[in-house]
Parts: C-alpha cells; structure tokens; sequence
C-alpha cells in the first residue's frame, strides 16, 4: 500500500513572509469579532455552527497543538484543559468537548481566549521571524493559516445565524454596501468537453482533497453567465415552488416538510413584500444580487424548475478557466452578495468566485488516487467524504487569498446558513435554444 | 359561581416600610449576580434553566407590567420588545419568547438589562416614596417582591447547574462554609394527628395556593427530627439502591434508566471517594449535611429502602410547628445545607426551615375551596397543578424572609437541580421502635 | 417495620362457585375476540396499547406464573419462551419483552396463543375441581379472575383504538345498541360532607390499593345528578375551547398544542357535523350520551370552562352511596355509553357505574396505612401511584362483577383511549345558582 | 428543453411470451409468501420495512394504477380505498397511507389481498392474451413485471428483519442449503482503464437510471477475484474493527456509536462463538460465504482496514465484462449467500452477479444526460437520487432474470437489511503486491 499524502509545501517562501501573512491572517481574525460583545460571542445558536470565541480558540489551539507542542521544546502549554475543550474532532489528539456543548461554556472568558491567542502568537512569531527550514514544519504553518481562513467565514455564518433569532434583529455591521444597479439577463455560455484534467497538481498550498489532477471525460455543457439571482428566485417562491413535490429531491421534499420551508433561509415576508436578514440587518430583498442561503435541495428544486440543472464539479472547474470580471470577497467588506455591475465579457463567466458558494451536483467524494494527508491532520478532509456536497468558487465571506479554481468546500445537503446559491448548467445540445 | 380570589393586603405597612423594602430584595438580586460575567449570565444550559440575564430581566419585566404600566400614567415603557422577550409564561399578556431559546439572547445585552432595571427602579421607588394607599396595588408591589425573591433562588440554582456543566468547573463563590462537626442521629417524633387544620387564613402576604385554610384528619405519625444526610444517602448508594427496582415507583426506575442516574445529582467519584460539585466548587461529600440535589423519585426510593416514608404535606405543616434551632438561609451566604450543630431540644424537629427543600409525598393540587387570583397573576400559581409534588421549608438559597408554614413550592417529581432532600415519616404505631 | 400486606381471602366461596366462575370469566375473554381476525390480534397501534393476541396470553402467563408454577408439583410449563414473552411489568418475574415491541411478535402465532389458554385452562380446572381449601392460593385464583376481568377492558379499548387508525373504518360489531331518547338537564345534589370514611374494609376481593378503610374530612359539596353529555361537550368545543389557554392546566395546554387536539379522541367532522368513531363503526354524536375518550386534561378545562370542578375521589366514593338507576356494563353488550333513559330518582345519582370512567382530581397516591401485597404481586399496584389520576365507577367496557364502590382506575392525565368521561363536583355554597 | 425520456420498448416479444412471463412472476411471489401466516404477513417491523402483505398488495396496485385502469375501458376498480392505502410514493397518483403506518392496517385481510391480486390477474390476463400491440402498454407491463421482482426481494429481506426481532427465532425456511467446502483466497484481477462506456444503450428493458449510455475515463484498477467473506470480516471484529475510529467515516463512526454497532446486522455471539440469524434460523457463521448485511460504513471501513477501497460503479461495471463461475440468485432458492466451489477461472472475476450485492463508493447520482421517464412513473428512480450508494450484482434473494451489468442498486449508506457485502478495489499501481 503507497504511503498517505504528505503535506504539500508552498513554493520558496521568505520565512519573513511567512510570519507576515501570520499577523495579517490573525490579524483580520479579530478584526471580525471586533463588533461583537463577549455575549455574542458566547452563544451557540445551533450544533451545526459555534460560539465566536470558540473559534477564536480552536484556531490558536491548532497552532498549538500541531506546531508549537511537537516542534517547540521551550513552548508553554497555557492551559492543558484546552486540548479537550477547544479539539473540534480530531479522534487521534484525543477527547473532545461534545460538539453541543459548545455553547455552555461561559469560562474560559472571551478574555481569557484572547490571552491564550496573544500567547499563541508570541510563541508562534518567535519561531517564524527566527526563520522556518523545516518544509514540513512550514507546511503545518500554512495549513494552520488556510485553517484559520476557513474559521473566519464560520465566524460570519455562525454569527449571522445567531443574531437572525433574535426578535431584536441585532445588526453585525451597520453600513449597507449595495448601490441601486440595472439588472441583466444571464445567458449561455458552451464548453466542448472532452478529455479534461482536473485538480491540484501543481505546487502551491491545497488542501489534500484537491488532488491528485486526474483526467475526466466530459460531454458537451453549457454554464450561465451569472448566478441565479433573488429576484428569479422570488420567482420561483412565487410560482409554487415550495409546494410543488415534482420537482423537489425526495428527500429534499421531506426536508422542506419537516422543517416547513417555504423560502430560503432568512427571508421575511413584512408588509407583503419580501426582506431578507443580513450582517446589515433586515433589508428589502436585491433583485440582482445572487441568491444565498439555498440547500442543495433548494439549488436543485430551482434548477428543474427552469429546466436547467445543477453542473457538476469538473464542469464547474473546467468553465472556471474562463472566469472574469470583478470578485467579491470578504476583503471587500460588503459582507453581502453584491449584483453584477456590468454583463461579462463575452466568452468569460461573471462572479464565478466570490459573492456566493455554488452547489454542484457532486458528491463530496475522493479524487481517483486520492491519499488523506499523513498524522493527525489527515483528519482534517477524508473523513468528511459521505453524505455531502461539493461547493465551488467561494462566497463574501471567504477570504479571496484562500480559494483557488481546484478548492472544493462541502456540506450536507440541508445545509442553509452558508452563502451558498447556484449557477445553471445544462448539455449542449440546447445550443439554439440559449 | 364565586369570585376569584383576590391578592391579600398585608397588614398595615408604613410605605416607607415598602420603599425600603423594594430597595433591600432588589438590591440582594443584584448582590447574587455580582460574581457573574457577561457570559455567565448569558448561558442556559436546559430548558428548565433560564440564564442569569433573563432573570434579571423578568423580574423587572414584572413590576413594569403588573405595577407601572396599568398604574402609573407617567411611565415611559423601556422598550416594548421586552414583554414578549421576558414574559415567562402569562398567556394574558401575550406573545412570549419561547423558553428553550432564552439562552439565544446575546442582545439585550447584560448592561442594557442592567439600565433596565434601572429604569423601573426609578420609576417604582417614585410611586413607593410618594405612598402607596391603593391596597391592590400594594399587593402587587408585594406580589413583585416575593417574585423576585423566588428568582433569586433559581439564580443560584441555575447558575449551579450551567458551571457544573463545564469542565473547568468553575466557582462561584470560593469561601467554604463548612467547619467539622460531629454527625448525631435522627430521632423519631410522634404526632396525635386527628382533625387539623392547615392553609393560610391570616394576615399577611401569602401565595394564592396556601388557602384556604381548611381542616383535614390525620392518623397519628411520627416525622424524624432532622433531615435525612448525605452520609446516609450514600450508604443507600453502596447497597445498590440505584440498581434495585423494587425499592423505586415505576416512573422513577424508568427515568432512572433512560437518564442513566446512578447518584444524586452533581455526585463524582474521584480517586474512589464521593464527591459533589458545590456553589463553591468540587468538595467531598461531607457525611453530616443534609443531602440535596434528589429528585422525588429517589426521596421516595430512599424512604423505601428505609422502611419508612416520605410525609404528607399536611402532615409536615402540622409538625412544623414544632420546628426549633437555628435555620440556614440564602442570608447566611453558605449557599449550602449545613450539619445540624447539636440534637434538637427534646420534642422540637430541627432545620425544618431552610437547609433543603423537603419533598413530601402530596402531589401538588389545590385546596378544598381554592380560587386562583384574578386577573392576568392569576395565571401564577393555579395552572401548574398536575404532575408536580409539593416541597416545603425552604433552602441554604432562599431568602428567610419569603418562607413560611404554609409556604408550598412544587418540582416535577424528576428535577433534581434544586436544592431538594427529605426528611422521614411513618405511620405512629412504630413508637417503640423509634 | 409492619408486613405488607396480604391478598385478601374471600368470604366462605365454595370451590365449585370458584371453578364456575374461572369458566365464565375465561369464556368472556374468548367472546370478546371472536369477531376478530388473526390480523387484528397481532397488531399493536401504540405503546400503551397491546395486540390482543397479548392480552390473551399474558392472561394465561398469569394463571401459569403465580398459580401452576408455584402450587401445581405436577404442571408442566407449556412454553419457557412465555414467561419472557408475557410478562407485562414484574421484575421479580424476571426478563419482559419489550412494551412497545409487543407488535413485532408473529410468533407464537393465535392459535398457539389459544392452545396455551387450552393447556392453562385444563391445569386449572384440574385444581379448582379438586377443590381449593389454602385460603392464599383461593386469593390467587381470585386476583387472576379480577386481572382478566381488566384486561377484557383493555381488549376493547386497544382494538377500538387499532381499528380507529385504519382508514376503512372497520367494525368491531354492527349492531348499534342506541335508541333515541330525549335528553333531560343534570341538577346537583348536595352532600354535607364533615368526618367521612372511604376505602376497601370489609369482606370481598379488592385490591390493595383500595385499603386500609380511612378516615377523611369533606367540606360540604355537590354532585351532578349525571355525566356530562357529548351534546354539552360539544358547545365547549364551539365555543373555542380548544383554542383558550386560560381554561387549561399548564401541562394540558402545552399536550394538547404538541398533539394538535381540537376534540376529544374519536372525532371526526363530516359534511359539517361532528361523528365520532365506535366499536360499531362511525356515527354522528348522540347528543344525550356521556362524553368519553377524554383525558383529564379535557375534562378539567370542562369543568372550568362550566364553572364548576372535577370532584375529588373521596367525594366521589362518599356520593355513591345515593347511586341509583341502570348500569351499562360490558355484560349489556352495548360497548358505548348510553343515555339517561329517565332522570334519576330524587336524592340519588344517576350512571355513577358503567357507562364511563369518570375522572377525580385524586392523584393515584397511597390511602394513609396502604401496604403493597407481599410477593411478586405486591407490584401490581403500587409501584404505580405517581404522575396519574382517579378515575371511578367502572365503564361500558368493564365486566360489571368486577367493580366496586371502592374501585380506583388510574391512568396518566393526557390518556384518552379509554371510555373516560367526568361528571361535575363544586363547593356546596352554591345551592340557590344550582 | 428535451423531453423527458419514455420507457424503453423491449424487442419483438410475441405477447404469448408476456402473458406467460405475467403468470410465472405473479406465482413467484406467491410462493415467495407461502411460509408465512397471516400474521406474518400483517406486521412491519421498522419504517423501512413494509408487511409482506402490503407488498401483495401494491404490486397489484401498480398493474391497476398503471396499466389497467388508463387501458381498459371496461376494468372495475377492486376497491376505491386501494388508490391511497398501497400507493408506495407516487405523489402524481395523489395521497398516500403513511409509510410508517402500514404495519396497522389488519384489514383488508391477507384474504382480501389475495382477492384483489386474482381481481388484478384476470383483468391483466385478458389483456395479454388478447395481444399487446401498443408499445407504450407493452412497456408499463414490462415494468410492473420488473417492480414485483423487485419486491420479491423486498418480501425475503423484510420479513428476514421482521422474524430476527423475535425472541422465538422463527424460521422462514428449514432447510440449510450449505455444504462444507474449503475456503479459497482472492487474488487481485487488473484492468487498464482508459476511456471507456458504460450504462445501458441497447435493446431490452432497463430502468431508467442506467442510461444513457456514457463515456468515463478510468485510471487503472484492480479487483478481487470474489466478495469478501464472513471469515474475513470476523478478523476485522475480532482486530477492533468497531472500536477504531480511524477507520471509519465520520458519519459513518457517528451511527455506529449511535447505534451501538459491534458487527454486522443479525450477529449474534453464544457460547463464545459468533452465530447469524439467516432465513433458515439462527447458524454458525460459515467462514467461506460472502459477508452480507453490512452498511455502506462497515464495507467501507473494512477495505480501509485492508488497505484497500470500495470500487467505483463504473469500475464494476467494466470488469463485469469479465465475470464468470456460478451464480446464486433467488431461483437457487437458498436464499443465503453461497461459497466460491471452485477458484473462478484465470482473467475472471466469480460472483459478481448473485449472492450478495456489492457497494461501490458511487453516490447515486443520475448519468450525463439523464432524463426521468415522462408521467407518473417517472417519479420511479429519479427523485431519489441524493444521499445514497450504488450497489452492483443482485444477491442470493434477486430474481436471475431481473439483473443486468447495468443495473443500479441503491440504499442509504446506513441501510442493513438487504443482502449486501462488498468486493475489494485498489489502484492499479500495487501489481506486484497482489
């Protein structure tokens, strides 16, 4: 049997670069939670998301438990109860606070969780500006980077969760970033298909589950030019779509039974007209700005409607190359989809990264050849490999130097609370009709 | 059909009287929340708890609705969202948050909660100085007292059970109150039983379900003269009585099994010694405190394995007539039950008054000729009268002040998160064998 | 510590009276299952609920278990597999299949079942034949004919249950027992109350619950002359109440939302009238007859939305004693409750047995002095008396030699598949409104 | 957008030969359900599981529903309540008897069932052996023949579940079809990959979900030469296969902790030695028979223990190509997996087709260019196409004539009860190892 994959290592890299981008990375970290008091950050409003200061610790505890302990010898552990309370679910470091539970820890305190990063960085800057030889080491260090970038979306999905239960509808950021703008019509964009290759191959970070690049054969298809909007989604609400078993999943339609959907997640109905719940507060729906908070059975459920369907993964890598046009991520700070101000140019695909996550009708699965990487962080992906679906191209909550054309994120297909929307696909034969 | 009944009036108190008093018990609210964080107080960790915030909140949610709103023209409403947030169960009123999801409230926050109460202070101690000559709406001011003294014991025994659930058990109050003493046995005390009275039928404030006062027969019965301590509960522990389903009532072995209870609450066993997780962190049993923290079920399967019984509430009104020595209240700050310090005088039953709540055998029902309160607070007491059994003597954490002869609390016969014991009974035709 | 209790002997009953009456009990229960298939009698509709292919066998287990096995040197087992399969709740038996898997058990198939009442009703007779002379083993004979006589009950309210869920309606028996009548009004009947006795003393077979014969002090009250109607129910459900929480006990309220109650069980509305399902099929509601398949929870919200209460079981017992007119018991084969057919004589109660169970506001607790029976048996009873209520007077459904004045039912407050109704109680100081 | 699909016409079939095919499947299953009472067949013992006399039914419901009430002009309706009580899932037919209720309906009788399946035979006989000259008839025939030959598997698998629930240990069929052999080991089969086709394209029925016929590109594979069997699994028992969870998925550990898993579905240990309850009773495990009734988990966390996987269904497909040796289906009726005789032949695979179905890693997910097929039966495959696994090969309770290379097989990852195993798969690099 061939060894597990290895942690890739990222091309010559100045370590002083390295310890740069580790204060940027934290950095913005707490830059997030800036706008939240230490209740805000306590709660846990479902298992599936976590209090702000637990991410705020599980990200300095993965620093510290598979950089500073194993490489460290003069590292202080500060406090041992926190292998347990801060692990999410890594089997090989050992016990782990029940997932939960997360949400009934009023000790340690936001401050103390704050002392614990500072001296998680301390130490951490320590060995980065001494200079980091050791490529696997380096390795560990990027990954706990791409590890912390991934927490700070889940701070602003969890967040955003927890206050759209509260009758009070407490606003995260109170500057709305949208500016009125003209609609335009999404149309058809061909791709031949064929023997195509996808995956990570080349030298950069990726996570393991990118890889290996491998050949996959592909019929002719054909990707809109734009994400599916709210306002063509109203369209559907608005036509039945919601009581309309024929063209739901079965099991999206006990879903949507079980849990009475009758809208994507976060729309109110006031006054007749829709709103939606944002970080800025409950506003208006945006006819033109794509549609975020869809399952995979919602995407799925719209797409039939219109006769169209979801793509898959590598049709969605295989198009991404003609990607172009302006990206909104978190950078941007709009915090919100954000509407296509221009139609793309023709033969390039518009907001293909940033603004929403987009469901493909993949499952998450593994790659031909796939290999977990080796040691305890071969649980951070492989594992996860069941009963999930694969997003493509990352969100306006993603941070933009953390996604790539071969970055694959997965959730349940239930699963509402992400900015997750969608694109349509269809086979080529429907060339005239387009 | 009758009238309901209305609030009593408490004999004549000087307003002054009344305004001081407001001041003391709010005040002593505010004194149990004071080692508490902003996330402590945030936390609700089951649907039986409420976070420390909530209570703070709620009693103030109290006075603003029953006294300032309907009896004040001047008074500004705080906020209107609060009475749907911080009404507890008043169908009258309205709407209410529902009660699993107040630990979902980050916003208001604490010290917005906090110049809540500010602002009904303000505005009470306005009415209160100004003399209140309206007995109806004295007895509601007294009715808002007497409720915030029951909250302030649940702030205790709620923030107990949320820092029993952490791991890091924290503390909440670091002085221990206990100091050696030597254990002495219980006695048994008989009583004539016969045609006895119970209820409140005087003056003074009294809830709605202690009346009316009214007659009942007893046979004769003996009660022990102190309550039943965790050295003997342990002992019960050690002959299997966790195991034995013949010593419990159905239901209790059922819930026995499905919560998989092997001890009273908040037992462990470290280093093969029983310990209990305490107000003042996790401490070894000491073998001459009352046991608390049982539910009825093991009360009852306690008095089973004994020989003996729980006693009726009527019987235990009658005995406590005889209640004498020293009693240990939330104003004694040990926020424990202590050892009994010397044996009762001879025909005299000790620490019937505080220490632990004393599970009787009576199901919590109403009176012969019972009227609940009119209006929205008679929405108190009345409807909670199936299921419940009924406790009395109060505990280490309620205050003196609010407890009396005929003061009836009532638990479901499962909850064990209060500070709740027992005392034995038996019918008197074992006088000998005392 | 005293002895337990001990089953009570029988006045003087000669043995063949014994061994008449085993066969007309024993020949009862096979009647009550004739009209029904193998199919009807493997199949359990909920957890409370048994199939009656249960009933039949388990009543048998309880001949072999508690008289065969222990007295009969020369018994031979018919099936060790039973003693598992039919044990219903004695631990001091040993192993029970599990409650709700009493439906998954197509083995032993009814033919089995009846080959094992065969086997068991040959043993006994060969003893009850040879004449009973040990006064305990007579006790026993005599608790397994009284056991049966519950489960033939049992047999009509599961199956009745079980066919209401299928949607052909099927019919236990065709014939419809009623003829119309016209209905008259209920008036109450006053009682002085003061020093009382109530509970089992004398000779006779009753339960151990029923015992010691007790003194209890009543306050003057009244009873209605009848049970409440379907007719006079039905104006409670047109007049909201279903829909009016205020009427409710709390732990009603939060049952009937969680289960969506908006009528009693059985209910249906039809081309706009209400119908109600019976053992004779779907019928519209007679007006006159006593309401059943009520919980306690519905039938307290009647009585408060009336005005009135339900009455305690000692009130109950005492008023009995002016019990007059005709009783519907199961021998009447109508399997429904019927009407007054005229109003009851002056000074005394009409339909206070038979017809419906009526509920008290007695939670099932222990009389002053109760002692469970000695042995296996002493779980029969009183292991049960916590979280259910009285209910008295026996049913349309119950064997009329198998009830007393004495006679405590008890079920949990939200059971509504047995014929449950409530006749009206208040304090006695309403005379001139009555 | 294309239309959707149309049920595939088989070739020239001379309607004497459907008419004959109709009789000889329709026989089949009765014979399938002649061991089995009425009690047998009334109960269901899961969600998942229907009675065997729900399946009688529906499958007749589909040739009334399908074929003879849209074709024959002059077919009486058995009865109108049949409509909703056996329609499996066809919300386009209208409403449904709840899934989890069908296990309560005792009536109609296993008799009725039997009437209305001979009602359904003539009605369909006429029409065959008059001629069947429309295609789209001939196709909707072809499929109700293909649906009841997926319910006979059904019938053997859920009354396999059913009798295993009983303590009794009730047989379905006694006599044991086992005859000692000696065990053989796998070996590795190598095949090259490439571009290659799969899915169903030619003549002769096939569902749906089988085509279309598509191109794949695969990296080079290797399979073993047979299914894992019930000695090798044990060796993964007996190394703490269920205690490792680092073999496991996530999911997959999560539902085995839920569901306190310790080996397969119908293990059972006596005697220290592991035994398995078959339809022929409770045996000894045979080392040398295929391993079946494991999840999608268990087989994946095997071949993880092994080092290896689980094949893609594209994999299996294109070395079905090359299967060879004996096949054990339904018609063998030993209705248990069987043992390899003889090493299958060089360059051939052995039991790919029979004895147990195979998992692959595959997600059930619809083929390039898939079209459901139009009308109501289009909702037969394609609405179910999320959260499940393929399975490849028919097992030992799969009728012969009902497989094909192409078909598709699919359950939840976590279903148990059908007879389903797994083949080892690995990539293609290992060669000299195998």
């Amino acid at each position: 049997m061939r060894s597990p994959a290895r942690l890739r290592i990222p091309p010559v890299a100045p370590d002083e670069a390295l310890s740069m981008r580790y204060q940027l990375v934290r950095q913005t970290t707490r830059t997030l939670a800036e706008p939240l008091s230490e209740e805000d950050c306590a709660l846990q409003s479902m298992p599936d998301a976590s209090p702000v200061k637990w991410h705020l610790a599980h990200t300095s505890w993965f620093f510290e438990t598979f950089v500073l302990a194993p490489h460290d010898p003069g590292y202080q552990i500060f406090d041992p109860a926190y292998r347990v309370l801060f692990n999410s679910y890594y089997n090989a470091v050992g016990d782990k606070h029940p997932r939960p539970e997360r949400g009934l820890l009023s000790r340690p305190s936001l401050e103390d969780v704050k002392a614990y990063r500072a001296h998680v960085d301390a130490a951490m800057l320590n060995i980065l500006r001494a200079g980091v030889t050791d490529s696997a080491l380096h390795a560990l260090v990027e990954l706990g980077l791409q590890h912390e970038q991934q927490h700070q979306e889940l701070i602003l999905t969890d967040v955003k969760h927890l206050l759209s239960l509260n009758p009070l509808r407490p606003v995260y950021h109170a500057s709305w970033p949208l500016t009125p703008v003209q609609g335009s019509d999404a149309a058809w964009q061909g791709f031949d298909g064929g023997l195509c290759q996808i995956g990570h191959g080349g030298a950069g970070f990726a996570f393991d589950n990118e890889g290996p690049r491998h050949k996959v054969w592909l019929a002719p298809f054909e990707l809109a030019t734009r994400p599916v909007t709210h306002g063509e989604f109203q369209q559907f609400v608005e036509d039945g779509g919601y009581q309309r078993p024929e063209l739901w999943l079965a099991a999206g339609w006990d879903h949507r039974c079980a849990e009475h959907w009758e809208a994507p997640a976060y729309w109110h109905r006031l006054d007749g007209r829709w709103h939606s719940f944002t970080l800025h507060g409950l506003v208006p729906l945006d006819p033109h700005t794509p549609i975020c908070h869809l399952s995979f059975y919602e995407a799925d459920a719209y797409a039939r409607w219109v006769g169209a369907r979801l793509p898959t993964e590598a049709e969605w890598e295989i198009a991404a190359q003609c990607a172009g046009g302006p990206e909104n991520f978190l950078e941007s700070a709009a915090l919100h989809p954000m509407p296509a101000q221009v139609p793309p140019e023709p033969g390039t695909l518009g907001q293909m990264f940033g603004d929403v996550w987009e469901w493909t009708r993949s499952d998450y699965a593994p790659y031909p050849g796939y290999q977990p990487w080796s040691g305890a962080v071969g649980e951070y992906n492989g594992k996860f490999m069941s009963g999930q679906y694969v997003l493509r191209g990352g969100s306006c909550a993603t941070p933009g130097s953390h996604i790539r054309v071969t970055y694959r994120n997965f959730f349940p297909p239930q699963a509402r609370w992400q900015f997750s929307g969608l694109r349509l696909a269809r086979d080529a034969s429907h060339g005239s009709e387009g």
